[in-house]
């Protein structure tokens, strides 16, 4: 088997970003851990940290580290089963990829139903729905809510169903940007609300309508805050696609209006997870697919 | 002066992280934008641009990409005044830093009012506001809401007043961990909500009301959304330091209750930016001071 001490410096090392922080994590000198790691390293016969500040794993120890993850899991399953077999070891955390919009609406159904019948941790990171497939396949994640439907090499794929995204923004906005209607013309001009430069939602709902004016390039603001994104259509800087789930109470209270009636943007999504970690993530696995069958649409 | 067309070459590349997109941006060919900048490379006698993908700025490029972002805005001041001065020039993005508690409440505002008087584009980096002076000093952003009160070398820094935090969690959650009291011994077993690796606010307040039980680790959930943090709180994941703006619906509905009543962390914030910077952002700072004083405490 492979060697578990050496494993488990490694994962702390990646985790905190360096040796001194991995040593206090774990009750131990840093010379300690570093000679775990060089050990490890020795027998796998392959450098498994960058050192650097931050230090981060090479793919073979990212791929390690995903391992003792899902090893820590499998512990915890047997520790909820049978108390008396695992002396007080970690609590694991799982880390997953989030989109922002999923985060804000059906994912925290899944996360509350999935932590209060564990005392496992989670670490989210946040990212474009198109971009956190490949934080799965670095390994950086161990599980992921994604828009790719596509298989993923060595990753189970489930699809949750659409999440449907409108176009909007505050009256006053709508009135001094689109009094002339929502052409080409008129959005060439309108400020864009973009969540990040990964985010391309608004150029496919305007190339899914014909709305594009040629060799225009419409002025945009960056704000990577789902609630700052919201709000800042609110205050009328811009237009934005928001997931309909989110927006009800601003449509309902007239603060964000639909630019297009019918015109939405469908956006299918999935969860994926590597195969080797079916039997850890089977119950959070189970929490994710009731959240979304409650949020969002059946495909 | 300074060759602007390479200027202009250079900072399309960093912004848009590709020699390719800038050439779409700036409607030349790849060659052309390649050319201009190891020119301006040549004639300033030092590498720029990082080439690698994405592409980025050496520390002498984000200087000189700075400069170009101030020259964009007194450019934009001249034809707010001037209008047939200066044909179609592009309209200037402003890189911010703010941290996200700040730009979920009274940040908002000032870039509401900011933006209603004028056509410059916000391109905000959210980030702890312990780390939003080292993009200052970087010289990737224009300007920080930071706590760093101390001096930033060449930058001008005002301060706003204090933001205040206090712990909370969902009624629920208390009744789970805190039955016998929040202490040392309790504190160290009870989920704390943590924002992302940069966030100490919670030790902070758990250290300065000497909460803290010796060698202990409490379990964390890590959550970088600013909107999802609270919403974890309320779905009784954890608990978590929240400015009392941010969460004043949330206490008077029930939903969040605060741990210990009168023991608020008091964070105070300020403003910065290069002092270079004075006259281009003088409107800017303007409204950043205003919406600043209707929601911060005075210190």
């Amino acid at each position: 088997m492979l060697d578990y001490a050496g494993l488990e410096a490694l994962a702390a090392v990646v985790r905190e970003g360096s040796f001194e922080r991995a040593a206090r994590r774990l009750h131990v000198t840093s010379s300690a851990v570093s000679q775990r790691v060089k050990q490890l390293e020795e027998r796998v016969g392959q450098v498994l940290i960058l050192r650097g500040s931050p230090c981060t794993g090479t793919d073979a120890g990212k791929r390690l580290c995903l391992h003792a993850e899902q090893v820590a899991l499998l512990e915890n399953e047997l520790r909820r089963s049978n108390p008396d077999l695992l002396s007080d070891t970690p609590i694991p955390t799982l880390k997953l990829a989030v989109n922002a919009d999923s985060l804000s609406t059906w994912f925290m159904d899944a996360m509350a139903e999935f932590t209060s019948g564990s005392n496992e941790l989670l670490d989210l990171r946040i990212d474009d729905q198109d971009h956190t497939a490949q934080r799965l396949k670095e390994g950086e994640v161990i599980g992921a809510v994604t828009a790719t439907g596509t298989t993923i090499t060595g990753c189970n794929t489930w699809p949750l169903g659409t999440m449907r995204y409108i176009a909007a923004a505050s009256p006053h906005f709508v009135e001094q940007y689109f009094a002339d209607g929502v052409t080409p013309a008129t959005l060439a001009l309108a400020p864009i609300m973009t969540y990040d430069r990964n985010d391309r939602l608004q150029d496919r709902w305007m190339n899914q309508y014909h709305l594009v004016a040629p060799r225009s390039a419409p002025p945009r603001h960056f704000i990577p805050s789902n609630y700052g994104y919201v709000r800042a259509c609110e205050v009328g800087m811009g237009w934005g696609m928001h997931p309909t789930v989110l927006i009800e109470q601003q449509l309902a209270l007239g603060s964000l209006v639909e630019l297009l009636p019918r015109k939405p943007l469908d956006v299918p999504m999935y969860w994926a997870h590597p195969r080797s970690a079916q039997a850890s993530l089977e119950r959070l696995t189970r929490c994710v697919m009731a959240a979304a069958k409650r949020w969002l649409e059946a495909v």
